[in-house]
């Protein structure tokens, strides 16, 4: 038996679904940030280039922290400028002043600030308490504003803190609050340990709601840890949440489990939307071959289970991916 | 950072999902038939004794087929008195009367059938049309309904096929009235290769439902080749569905990627499970555990993400899960 019957998945939309989804692709950032290997600007740059070739419009480049908390993105300053000509959204992260002013100085029209919604991770993250941190985005924020950009509100540990265990609602609810009255226009609620479960999705996201959080407003960062972020995915587009963050090939190993993975790979999701009919304007082809290719220079498999399938060797040692998406169309 | 946090996911219900699941684990049978390796009897049984003791009720023990098709499972005499003494209920693949008799011999209670959507897989798999398949199985569903057995028909390629690409829904829904005619009592729906995504199992759940076949009689059996087994679980448990096939471990490899899995992990389906206030009487700790051990047997990781997570050695050496979930509440 062969894959080449396998090409797309048969599109039947589901009812009550957006017709359009954002794919917040953060490979380049959460994804390179997470692995041990340092991966060089050059090969960075092709990256996010090629992720754009591949339909992708929102690319997280890099991160403007301190080099020494995050050594694999310490070229942001070289990086940012082999890039920032693509016709696509390169949002950065900025955690300070000093990062947003370095961010400005290139030229960059989207930022980042990172909450927690616990104290343990604020404190391991940030060494500073949850209103703390606060305190030191409300500067950024507002500068950036002034600076017209748009600015994302990343708050982690929303459903699970590996020290505190499961996270109260309420909890979230305020921290998210804060962000948006800081005057972020976007929240990200990152499952950063992967522990979700499509109920508590749905408890937080209502809450928000009646909070007078939009859901326009929310995006969603689903973990892949205990194999749970597609169907958060899910549960998340049934309740018209149009922002999904993912990382190309799944990169971005998580930090309790070698083996397991950490973001919701980027194709795993693109097959289930475009089962679902819904547009994403990426081409899965090209974009497996890009994941193909950077698990290549990792030295290491993509832990997507779509890239996976795509690209392995059939008995006669021919790959059937690395082409794109209207190759597939014709087999 | 240590996992000891982690224990399992809060429970947060959603609305409108049934109260209770019936698993139907088919790692001893499905799973270990598509491994490379062939396992000792006395570990099968002991496999098997290990998913009951996880709270695990029907566990699908071994196949009663030709032992040339299928050598994995050449031991099927010598493995089910080892384990009939169970209070479990302990299906068993008969493909004819010959394998009907066998399984009879033995005491066994129930029993399942296997036809194909599909002309291709029909031909490959068993070397006959879909309605010659049909006919063979006639006779075998009479004779175990007269000896007062439960019936189940497996459905295989449901919603693509390596060959013929999307199947349609009314080519399945043919062949589903077809095995209810002949007096199954429980359909279980494969997608044998993973493509299927929500909208199109929703779609085919409910032209069941038109035809006659009633929610209650249908299981559904996804693979997590493209990574989107437990999404179609939760569209499935949304219309009704309460019995899900799963693998413990995720034992079963692909045929179609040596490196991907085949199907759903028993385990990553009981943390949504329990994630959303779904009885299955699982036990989580025990049933890790025991596919750790299956995964040692086998001499390769599970491909459970969930077993991965919680089998993960912790910087000091120390393992977080194998032991019982009472031990992991008191974290």
């Amino acid at each position: 038996m062969t894959a080449e019957g396998l090409g797309l998945p048969m599109a039947v939309p589901a009812t009550d679904l957006p017709a359009r989804v954002t794919i917040h692709e953060v490979g380049a950032r959460d994804g390179l940030q997470n692995e041990k290997a340092t991966v060089p600007t050059p090969v960075k740059a092709e990256f996010i280039r090629r992720l754009a070739d591949a339909g992708l419009t929102t690319i997280e480049a890099t991160s403007f922290v301190h080099p020494k908390w995050v050594p694999q993105l310490a070229d942001a300053e070289q990086l940012f400028p082999l890039v920032s000509d693509l016709p696509v959204a390169l949002p950065v992260l900025v955690p300070n002043q000093r990062g947003l002013d370095r961010a400005l100085a290139l030229g960059a029209k989207r930022v980042a600030v990172f909450a927690s919604a616990t104290e343990s991770f604020a404190k391991a993250n940030l060494n500073r308490t949850v209103d703390e941190a606060l305190a030191m985005f409300e500067p950024v924020v507002r500068r950036a504003k002034d600076e017209r950009m748009q600015v994302r509100g990343y708050l982690s540990m929303c459903f699970g803190d590996p020290w505190e265990g499961p996270v109260p609602v309420h909890q979230v609810v305020r921290v998210s609050k804060a962000l948006m009255d800081l005057g972020c226009d976007e929240l990200s609620l990152g499952d950063t340990i992967g522990v979700a479960t499509p109920g508590h999705v749905l408890d937080l996201l209502s809450e928000l709601n009646e909070e007078g959080v939009p859901t326009s407003a929310i995006g969603v960062h689903f973990h892949d840890t205990y194999g749970q972020a597609l169907a958060n995915t899910l549960a998340a587009l049934q309740h018209g949440v149009t922002t999904i963050d993912a990382s190309a090939g799944g990169l971005g190993g998580c930090p309790y489990a070698k083996s397991a993975t950490g973001n919701l790979a980027t194709e795993d999701l693109v097959w289930m939307l475009r089962g679902l009919g819904i547009d994403t304007g990426v081409d899965l082809g090209r974009l497996t071959a890009t994941s193909a290719w950077m698990a290549d220079q990792l030295g290491r498999p993509s832990p997507s289970r779509t890239v996976r399938a795509l690209t392995h060797k059939d008995s006669d040692g021919s790959k059937t991916s690395e082409n794109s998406e209207d190759s597939h169309k014709e087999r």
